[in-house]
């Protein structure tokens, strides 16, 4: 897979969101979030994504240039609304206030509505790390999740992060949606002509399916059917779990903002998706004393670690553990793969911004 | 099944608790958890944990006198020693404390350390909905889940809970453990002689089972495997997912008391337990209008029930809908099965404490 400069990269996306209205700040943020999801091995968050911003900028369901307001503060909460801003431009800002609230407070949390697309949850759950805060981002998403006994999709893929710093460890860091598996692993199924597990989708008619191309295809025509969520679909594996914890994390999105929910996200076309957000902070000084707090983290990430593996296996991973080594690998260069190459080279020839990496 | 009185089942389980030392209300409090449980029919976490409270009461790993210790208060946080008292009588305590608490600042949350088995975590966060306030209830429990990849247990099935009020409609209730199953459901399989899905357990070896004998077996002996997570075992279901999150809720009580974590949890012989919790509250009028949040509720959980059925099934279930019905169902008497009621009969003949009912 082509390897890529992160500095030519980045300066290319923020000339291009510059190009489109975006303020320098806006730009230099949203690039910095994209690409740290490239960084950490997540393309499907990374600058791929950058086409479909520049779209709805276009369609003006992103206005680049908007600011959040603040709709209520105290001590510990905020509720914000987005006024249909660059996610990423919202929810940095907002996660800021909130680490300095929780500093102050021993805890805090930003309930914010009309926002859009926020690239990785994890990037405003890391943010508390460098304050040796506990750091939380959730989002709602568009429906893709067909809840429990359910036909059609309802629910987002709702992700929530999870940020926990260590001592001499590193960060325990979990970042997931509430479905089994994204949109995008049944679009690679679909590519290899695989089939699909059974838990991870429905057909039309609601039944499980192995067949990645009829789920696509559905959910492009919005025929019913969708994404499972976290334990399948039916009751079996416990799937109404995960159908609970996406509406979980809708609740503290959108109803605590009086937010959009559900199929309400992304529900009119043409107009901004009405994206809600969740981000809390949690200061661990707050209850312990923090160097023996980290020193409880690195035991109990030791005792995960060095538990006795399964037959054939050679780790048992923590949290965050792949995306840190990534991190680690991709310090100055991301992998691209080619037709994101090309998708970034024709938006970089349609607005006229140099395309050199 | 039999269907026993309430009020005589609930006298019964104070006087028996008396006998074993419990001061009166100590003794009222974990009847009255118990036998919410029994009338939200999860029998598993009702009157049948009896005997095993007497016999822990019995060894001195529960001491029924111990009422818990402040180690440290701010405004928004508690750090809690249980002194290895009644889980109930801790949790009670310390939850309504929190609710005070966030009340006053927006937001709460205690950890606690040093606790015993506290019931159904689903009891604290319904605490605070009597004051229209968003509960939550995490604990983490003895060893039974293997992480991915792991061969043995290391975490517990680590259950949350998570209330929210609504206005016209039920509460949203969620109550769940982290893994795909609780080690009860292997048992039933076991007595049927049924084989059990490849994603709720896995053998000595790490590998998925479907013999829920061995599986038991192997517990008893500590052979290895266990309870997968939810997601079941390895990646394909992602699994990750319910590893991860038991290991989030572990490092909220666990790591913020500076309490037992994973195998630590039950992990000496002859020893307290040392079970910690996490129990937090918010105040979604910190947030926003209380009755536009109830609304928003309302709008939301609606469109849930009424969004389109898989073919076959009648309904689409709200979180904690199912035991909303049961406690009406429940009202003065509850199901005890034969089992439970021979047991309840002999821990009274040697208690001298008469049963009936």
């Amino acid at each position: 897979m082509p390897r890529v400069g992160i500095e030519p990269l980045r300066r290319f996306v923020v000339e291009v969101l510059e190009k489109l209205g975006a303020p320098r700040e806006h730009a230099e943020i949203t690039a910095d979030v994209l690409i740290e999801s490239d960084k950490r091995d997540i393309p499907s968050h990374g600058v791929a994504r950058l086409e479909r911003y520049v779209k709805d900028i276009q369609a003006g369901t992103i206005d680049p240039k908007a600011t959040p307001t603040i709709l209520k503060e105290t001590k510990t909460t905020l509720v914000v609304d987005g006024n249909a801003g660059l996610g990423q431009v919202i929810a940095k800002k907002v996660m800021e206030r909130v680490i300095e609230k929780a500093k102050e407070s021993g805890m805090a949390a930003a309930s914010i509505r009309n926002s859009n697309h926020y690239g990785i949850a994890g990037y405003y759950a890391k943010m508390a790390l460098a304050k040796d805060l506990i750091g939380i981002s959730i989002t709602n998403s568009a429906p893709l999740m067909v809840p429990t006994f359910g036909r059609t999709v309802v629910l987002g893929t709702n992700p929530v992060a999870f940020a926990v710093p260590a001592g001499k460890e590193r960060p325990f860091f979990f970042d997931g949606a509430t479905t089994t598996v994204p949109r995008g692993k049944l679009e690679v199924y679909a590519r290899l002509k695989k089939e699909i597990p059974l838990s991870w989708a429905t057909d039309e008619t609601g039944a499980p399916t192995s067949d990645p191309v009829r789920v696509l295809k559905n959910m492009i025509e919005r025929a019913g059917g969708g994404l499972a969520p976290l334990g399948g679909s039916g009751e079996e594996g416990a799937g109404y779990k995960g159908y609970d914890m996406s509406a979980i994390l809708d609740i503290l999105s959108g109803a605590l903002s009086l937010g959009a929910m559900g199929t309400e996200v992304y529900g009119t076309k043409g107009a901004p998706p009405g994206v809600c957000h969740f981000l809390a902070a949690m200061d661990p000084a707050a209850f312990v004393d923090l160097d023996a707090f980290k020193a409880r983290m690195d035991s109990f990430i030791q005792m995960l670690k060095n538990a006795p593996k399964q037959e054939g296996a050679e780790r048992i991973w923590i949290a965050g553990e792949k995306e840190w080594l990534a991190e680690e690998r991709n310090r100055t260069e991301v992998p691209l793969d080619e037709p994101t190459v090309e998708q970034l080279k024709k938006i970089g020839a349609e607005l006229g911004v140099e395309f050199k990496l």
